[in-house]
């Protein structure tokens, strides 16, 4: 019987203890007989089922011997980050769903894990209940990974779709999906990219076995989106999505997270509401994509049982891939190529002394505006052409 | 260095040899240095840039020890049982993308490998690069797997993915594709549903742990599906597909393949052509969604080559599940309880004497005709109803 300790009893931390315990003859199908023997928290919780393993002392768990396997779902860079760490030089293997730690202090965690011959595993940072990373590491093994576009953030997917289906403004939307629970009260890191962006540096740094800086991608979000804009994506036969991209250049990688407008039949246009999708390109595979719960406490739990049975399945032995902390060279977002549609105000005589003028104009029936499709540019040539319009409204990458 | 050896040097069979030569300095950033010491053909391929590696006898294969692993190509029962079972027994990991091999005799190979302390591995045998088998074995085992439903053969979805879009007849359809190379001369296998129920029959057999009989599995094909089809299902806001789906029951499970009209916007949609697409629902994880190429060259060899990876990563150590021989316990389909759309010749009247006089009518404008929905139904009692329809044309299961 291999014992498990949950740090964190809130919302992802008690799903973990729930799948270990009530899916125990699962997990046992799959050769694994695990049980939960403590969970970490500040609170009591008294007339809870599991009240009898909470402690409050990390220091009982790290010198218990018995227990081999971490699950941490504390959240944030501290303690989960010091908890981490001392867990694996005391010769216990860790699992995560801290997208936060892993983007942040990743390489040296991982470092730690291979000199002390433990693991460090963290599926659920990324993709949820997804099993995205498992499939960059242990099946595409004989694929060049090419490519990867990534509906990664379930909040802002959940906005996007009830603009396009309601016609419905961004706040109001934001508004309702706070009532509902699916955006924080502050949602920033959401709206704003950074939560996707964060994801998808931990991808930039799983494919390249080197540190990405998330700072370093380019990462818009979806507050300025507007009806309007999907009125221009429907006449398009497209829609809109934050869509998170990654790509290998000459020698690095090129990545970006914005609102795109991409083609109805895109197979990552079946993530709808709050599931995630993500389209990995690869050269022996071609297209494959991975689609499911980006969030939520039963599908992030699964994810960090299915690595707390990986763990169990590798005791005594290091396996789990990481990258070092050598940092990713990132192509500059300037030199990125887009197709763009611009929308300016009043009509399309004010082009004429532009770039612009032979573009492709767009109609959608929007009064006192205009919108047109640019070709393909570099960014950096696009947003100082986009700067001299004197009458722009928006802009938005295409693809 | 691991050493591998690729039985038959066909279309998937030269595949794995350039995967493995081509991509292997992919292969070695996964932690394994591999290359193909022998490739077995009947045939010479004199020029060709490993024909070198060519030889004849699998004596010879079978008797070096450098060889550890096994990629098997060769399709069909014997002698690739043979070769498969032999090659375990001396010691050697078998990976193979038979599915005809795996379907029939996987349990006995499985049990082969388990005494010989080697692994049997076959994620190319179900849903060609889709790393499914994968997901269910090593990702999802903290989840009780409850359904799964799968577009899982790439002919047939060509072929109505072609019959949507252009309305064509199923007969002009099918001799484009044997004109593409996307269906076989013989397209039996494929247009029969045969193929699609033995990977349905591979899949309930990884998950319930005991050996499905695919010739226990309820299968129809698409044969009889005509552009008139289309037409109701494009009133009712739903599409074609053919469908292998199987769900866990109290004392076993139920499995059926056959044609289903599909909501439009049910996730699996998105395999569209040859794609191939796999939504499996759990218990924790909920929905999630497996898309990629189902056939071709690469997309299947990157799988085998994937398995080969896993097989270097665990010699002298036996790790892959298996099934037992004993046989799953299939609900009798005529328990299935499903919603049909009915054709029947001349106009509503006729239902009048028939349990469907209630039934709600579907109006797509086809003159001479009658289409309407039943309700939810046992598939028994609906089929002897239907057989009790004097001007019956065809009836086809929705969901």
């Amino acid at each position: 019987m291999i014992k498990a300790a949950v740090l964190g009893y809130g919302t992802v931390g008690s799903g973990i203890v729930s799948v270990i315990e009530n899916n125990a003859d699962v997990i046992r199908e799959h050769g694994v007989d695990m049980s939960v023997k403590y969970i970490l928290d500040l609170r009591d919780f008294p007339g809870d089922p599991f009240e009898d393993r909470i402690v409050h002392d990390f220091e009982q768990i790290l010198a218990d011997d018995e227990v081999k396997i971490i699950c941490e779902a504390m959240g944030g860079i501290e303690p989960a980050f010091t908890f981490s760490k001392r867990a694996m030089e005391a010769g216990k293997s860790v699992c995560t769903s801290n997208k936060e730690l892993v983007a942040a202090k990743g390489a040296e965690l991982m470092k730690t894990a291979k000199e002390n011959n433990v693991n460090y595993l963290f599926e659920a940072s990324v993709g949820g209940g997804i099993p995205i990373l498992r499939t960059l590491n242990d099946a595409l093994t004989a694929d060049r990974i090419e490519s990867i576009d990534g509906i990664l953030n379930g909040t802002t997917n959940y906005i996007l779709t009830k603009m396009e289906q309601e016609g419905a403004d961004f706040d109001a939307v934001l508004k309702e999906a706070q009532e509902k629970g699916y955006a924080e009260r502050n949602p920033e890191a959401d709206i704003e990219g950074y939560d996707a962006c964060r994801k998808t540096a931990i991808l930039v740094s799983l494919i390249s076995h080197k540190s990405a800086n998330w700072e370093d991608i380019r990462t818009e979000g979806i507050t300025k989106i507007s009806p309007v804009d999907f009125e221009y994506a429907h006449v398009l036969g497209r829609t809109i999505k934050l869509i998170c991209s990654l790509w290998k250049t000459e020698n690095g990688y090129g990545a970006i997270v914005s609102p795109r407008m991409i083609d109805k039949d895109n197979p990552i246009n079946c993530a709808q509401g709050v599931f995630n999708a993500i389209l990995v390109h690869s050269d022996m595979l071609d297209d494959s994509l991975y689609y499911g719960r980006g969030a939520g406490r039963f599908p992030t739990a699964s994810a960090v049982v299915g690595d707390a049975v990986e763990l169990a399945r590798h005791i005594g032995e290091h396996f789990s891939a990481g990258w070092s902390d050598e940092a990713v060279e990132f192509e500059s977002p300037d030199n990125m190529t887009f197709n763009y549609l611009v929308r300016i105000s009043g009509d399309k005589s004010t082009l004429k002394e532009t770039v612009f003028r032979n573009a492709d104009i767009v109609d959608a029936g929007i009064e006192g505006e205009t919108a047109f499709l640019t070709g393909d540019m570099k960014e950096g040539v696009f947003l100082s052409e986009y700067e001299n319009l004197p009458n722009r409204i928006s802009y938005i990458r295409l693809g």
